[in-house]
């Protein structure tokens, strides 16, 4: 059984452990999954520069996996036992939203690590310091990512016709994003109770929404992609 | 033009750094070769946790490929156009050698890997010293293929069917890597050179291949495999 896990119909105050194993190992799974979909994606780089671009972001994936991996262990929690129930709606986030061309490739790793940690950084403000110290190491690491933000911008200048082929994308990467958190924090009560023990406010997590959309817009002008 | 390269006629010795952008390219498509083969064959894990081994793996990889990449740029040289000329032999030796089942793909990372080191090793012995330190260090981090060893004896243990079937498996490794590396060796004039400048022996190539294969034997007595 996880580490303080508590049943549906306790109404003790959570411990300071509540919820903390499953945020973990969602995001360990969500790390994991990028690696392998990134490695898929990679066939559609065009050039050997794009294929080695790809794999550096994977190796940082694979580190922030092992960091999670860790805090798990020294806390007696076991990363693939936590992770195996957040398999399900992880891959299927990917499934919905395989990329067909190398730049909705790129825009899909900018936006989608973006969106990831916009999610989880709030959540994070829930956790235990300590714990949410080693989780914003581990999101606000994306140095990796900035690659994709020139050719990106680059392509939309020079063709009106990417342009809005591409900011439909991202929109749709925004949509498949939200529909994911909101089926992740509907059917893992301790995730939704972590986020509402950040703020105390029950309107909490519509607001989360909005906020994660209008941080979105942000990366999106800065891709070239405004509407 | 590749620094250092001299045409087929000219017949002066070879500098210092004759072969050395050639061998160092070699080592790095093959890393990183391997950080995406390693990806695929992951598909095959039956467990979590061996898609995180496989994981590890492919980040230590792309380390390697990082260092090589370094190397290559410190002397001026640019990892991807040395590259391209190796793609294609060492694509063909991973197109015909797709494991069909994990434990083939086990043996695979161990057998590969250890036979590509074995290689290259030998090789290393004629390069300038700081860069055969390199090239040592990269080839031997081996630390994260131990993980094969035991699942591997495990298996053939108790089944003898899966033991000739896997024996198989290794033997037809070595036959490919020994082609391949012939195939490379006999294409690049440069890392003959390279090979023969560490032995200064006409015969190194054979007793090369000889010695391959001897350690080769004692990897595959290792993983509970010899005939």
């Amino acid at each position: 059984m996880a580490v303080g896990t508590l049943s549906p119909v306790d109404q003790t105050p959570p411990a300071q452990w509540h919820g903390v194993p499953e945020f973990l190992a969602l995001l360990a799974y969500g790390e994991l999954a990028a690696y392998y979909r990134l490695a898929e994606d990679a066939a559609l780089a065009p050039t050997l520069a794009g294929k080695a671009a790809i794999a550096r972001m994977g190796a940082a994936q694979f580190q922030h996996f092992e960091t999670l991996r860790e805090a798990l262990a020294a806390r007696g929690a076991d990363v693939f036992q936590e992770m195996t129930s957040f398999q399900p709606v992880l891959d299927m986030f990917h499934i919905r939203t395989t990329p067909s061309t190398w730049l909705e490739a790129l825009v899909k790793f900018y936006v989608g690590e973006g969106l990831a940690a916009d999610f989880y950084l709030e959540i994070a403000d829930g956790l235990p310091p300590e714990v949410a110290a080693v989780v914003k190491d581990v999101l606000t690491d994306r140095a990796h990512a900035q690659f994709v933000v020139e050719p990106v911008r680059q392509s939309v200048l020079a063709s009106p016709k990417e342009r809005s082929r591409l900011a439909l994308w991202a929109r749709r990467l925004l949509g498949e994003a939200i529909a994911q958190a909101q089926t992740v924090l509907a059917s893992r009560e301790e995730l939704a109770d972590l986020l509402l023990r950040s703020s105390g406010n029950l309107n909490r997590i519509a607001q989360l929404f909005d906020e994660v959309t209008e941080r979105h817009q942000e990366r999106i002008r800065l891709l070239g992609l405004e509407d």
